[in-house]
């Protein structure tokens, strides 16, 4: 280490919104994946990897929050002074995948992904800076049949991870139905006033998260929050405020009901009329293949706030309540997203592609299954222990341990420097089941002594007092050295979880 | 999207060095990941995950290629103006880790954790600035004995991938050796004077790639490479070079006889002899558990390039000839790398915590692998695909896709816009073993096709002309649409790969 140039000691510390995920979560996390991967290769899916830094232009910026201009991504200059970013999702690289290799891709191109991404965001609770999400694209099907199929890969994945139904829904809209709304109130094309469109946009997002009071402010004249920032309105006027609220308040019964209402609210607008007709479609889709409405929905307030979306949009929430420690209820937010996005790959080739994709946020979502009982962080079964009583027979433990592992039993012998003690309290911490011990006179005898650390434990309870303690030696037998593995199996199979 | 700050049109590549990895690299690696995850937790290791950015200085800067300060990892500010960076490998993180939760890990701490690291490197062939590494530590663990069980962990690890015994070898070495003939050679101590000591050991790293001249003359005034480029020695006098060399290049029928060469050189240096008895110690656990000469060697030319290391360095090498297509061999360097760090962690706690680790570069020993006729990167078999002759059937098609989901078998619908030829294309472009057919006339009768594309595939070689081929339609058979799924399963019984 070159002393000279280290400046005083560092702080072990992460930057906020950052995270180490333990053991269990990872094990966790890892029977996640395999999950949704197999889900989605079911569906005929194939799997694409791309790198977390891309350039920053080939991103583009398609955030939600852009009332913060350049924030957002994390970003930095290349050697010849280009501009890269780290991926903010999945999405925007696999644009510049398909542009930089359309000739060569099957038609349609399905891919799925699996990674984390990165978000510079504004520190606060549950605000992650990294984060992983699965996703899934189909590239080059205009047919909303590719968007519907999305909204039931979803409903699937979640049954296959243990959401029952009617524990979650999936809930789908159209864009171009609120264009249509807009449009009849009067309100300007997204085309011709993109930036007051994605301020309207991104009101409606808010509509979970501040209520109707909150999104009314946001079409308007703009809403101080509860530290005092002021967020500038849509400016909008109170006709074309209650417009929209009409619409994205809209609660029915049913897909149907919910249709023909929509279909009263756009009448006259071609856009509008084209969004119904795709929900339409969408609808007849669902029902064909038995996806009824406690599966997935219609829902007009659906907007996402990705303003890459030209088309359905879609999310998927659990509806069980989901509360913290304390036992207060938290706003989880969508476990599952997506959409149609049209414009995003002709950006580069200034040829229109079509294409729709869905995001499940792994982490996210684990931690909800997490809150309803699902996939619970137990550590697994730690390793067998072989103590270490005389370290001049180190060699020999380390045999004993190669042997365990050769019968296909997780072992390690014991590394530290502290006596037998230590070394039970390190197998109880590791989660042993049992301990393999052989002191001197275990050699003289060619035995070793294996410690059921679980049953030791649970009779240990039951024991008092020292001296009945160590006559009785709960779950401690001795065996014939060659019987070992047998013996550790015995104790095995009686813990198996 | 908003047109009016979007720029011109982004170019759809990505920056040097950075590469996307295609569905069947995608699967190979998974598949290696498994088996190497299966390895190490044998072993009694433990999963942790960290994020890819950590505070710039708790990683530290180890890197070796020390001429380009300030470089090789990707950094940029904060918010609040600290400095972050992209994790460069696996360990600096994990010694943050530790250090921010000593109190609360079992000791010693045995951790694996698999994930990309990046490396802003110079471009070039081989070079790669994300790559993917599986690392396991102990942290601890002063005793050699867990430097031992990491190079026996590599050895299982690379034979559980599928290299055979003599296609691969351990090297071992220790700093410590290094240093001792160094300080009998007369070169100053290494914290006397670093900077000249990690020249030498930068110098030393290089023999594989440019031999023993090459060293010299890093060690001596200096070296100008192919380009022009001169990188400045370590000012050595050519009596310390000889004895540099003498113990790099010694070479012997047996790890006992090394030792009895290298106790030679060091005789009378302190950590000389305390590097030996270290090799020795190492080299009884090795035989002790019959890991011999053909998986564990000795070799004084190891020294790795990173700063941190302590003690016991090792590294593995596939010893089978690579190539690259044009049949011309290619250095691939080390899959399997590793050592000691007993100051890591000291760097933030002030206290000592010894601790050593073993690193596989994923990336490379996969493609090493694949050379080597392992984990071939033939496209796994395609769904099924449901050809969707009759646009306003799609729901009847998307049903069927979903009866062949449900009995396990992966299907898709068509969903895209072409006809019949281009959609048979569009499902051989993705190995589907066949496709199901339902036109007007099928549907008539409760039927459907099913087109056997691999069996038709065949025959089609056999067959000439058009009459024979639409009369004898190979591979094509129809059945009620009731069995479906067991006509598909019979098809897909045939080819199993």
């Amino acid at each position: 280490m070159s002393k000279k140039t280290e400046p005083a000691r560092p702080a072990a510390r992460l930057p906020k919104g950052l995270f180490d995920i333990s053991s269990g979560e990872v094990r966790a996390t890892e029977e996640m994946l395999r999950t949704i991967r197999r889900v989605f290769e079911s569906y005929g899916f194939e799997p694409l990897d791309t790198p977390a830094i891309e350039y920053s232009d080939a991103l583009g910026k398609f955030l939600p929050d852009q009332d913060r201009p350049n924030e957002g991504v994390f970003s930095f200059k290349d050697d010849d002074g280009q501009w890269l970013s780290l991926r903010y999702d999945l999405t925007a690289p696999l644009a510049r995948y398909v542009a930089e290799n359309y000739q060569t891709l099957p038609k349609p191109f399905r891919r799925y992904q699996v990674g984390p991404v990165w978000r510079n965001e504004k520190p606060g609770p549950g605000r992650f800076r990294q984060f992983m999400q699965f996703d899934a694209d189909t590239v080059g099907a205009s047919s909303v049949a590719a968007d519907a199929e999305l909204c039931m890969l979803a409903a699937d994945t979640l049954e296959a991870l243990g959401v029952l139904r009617g524990q979650y829904v999936v809930k789908v809209n159209n864009r171009k139905v609120l264009d249509g709304v807009l449009e009849k109130a009067g309100i300007a094309h997204p085309e011709a006033n993109p930036v007051q469109h994605f301020a309207v946009m991104r009101a409606i997002d808010k509509l979970d998260r501040l209520g109707v009071d909150g999104v009314r402010a946001l079409l308007g004249k703009g809403r101080k929050d509860e530290s005092g920032d002021f967020t500038k309105g849509a400016e909008l006027g109170p006709k074309q405020i209650e417009a929209i609220l009409n619409c994205i308040e809209l609660r029915s019964d049913g897909r149907g009901q919910t249709l023909s209402a929509l279909r009263g609210l756009v009448s006259g607008s071609q856009t509008g009329e084209q969004g119904i007709a795709e929900l339409t479609e969408m609808d007849a889709l669902f029902s064909g293949a038995s996806f009824d409405m406690d599966r997935v929905a219609l829902d007009p307030s659906v907007v996402r706030g990705l303003e890459y979306y030209t088309g359905p949009v879609f999310e998927a929430d659990l509806l069980a309540p989901i509360t913290d420690d304390k036992g207060q209820p938290i706003r989880l937010g969508s476990v599952v997203s997506g959409g149609r996005y049209d414009g995003l790959i002709e950006r580069f080739t200034g040829e229109k592609v079509p294409a729709t994709g869905v995001s499940i946020g792994v982490s996210r979502l684990l931690f909800g299954l997490q809150r309803l009982g699902k996939y619970q962080m137990s550590p697994a079964q730690g390793p067998v222990v072989v103590l270490v009583l005389d370290r001049d027979r180190i060699a020999g433990y380390q045999k004993m341990a190669q042997e365990l592992r050769s019968a296909g039993i997780r072992a390690e012998i014991y590394l530290g420097e502290a006596g037998m003690k230590a070394q039970m309290k390190y197998a109880d911490r590791r989660g042993s089941p049992c301990v393999v011990i052989q002191g001197g006179d275990e050699l003289a005898k060619g035995e070793v002594t294996i410690k059921d650390l679980i049953e030791g434990a649970e009779r240990a309870k039951e024991i008092t007092g020292n001296v009945a303690w160590r006559e009785e030696r709960p779950g401690q037998f001795t065996v014939p050295a060659s019987e070992m593995v047998a013996a550790v199996r015995q104790v095995l199979s009686r813990h198996k979880s």
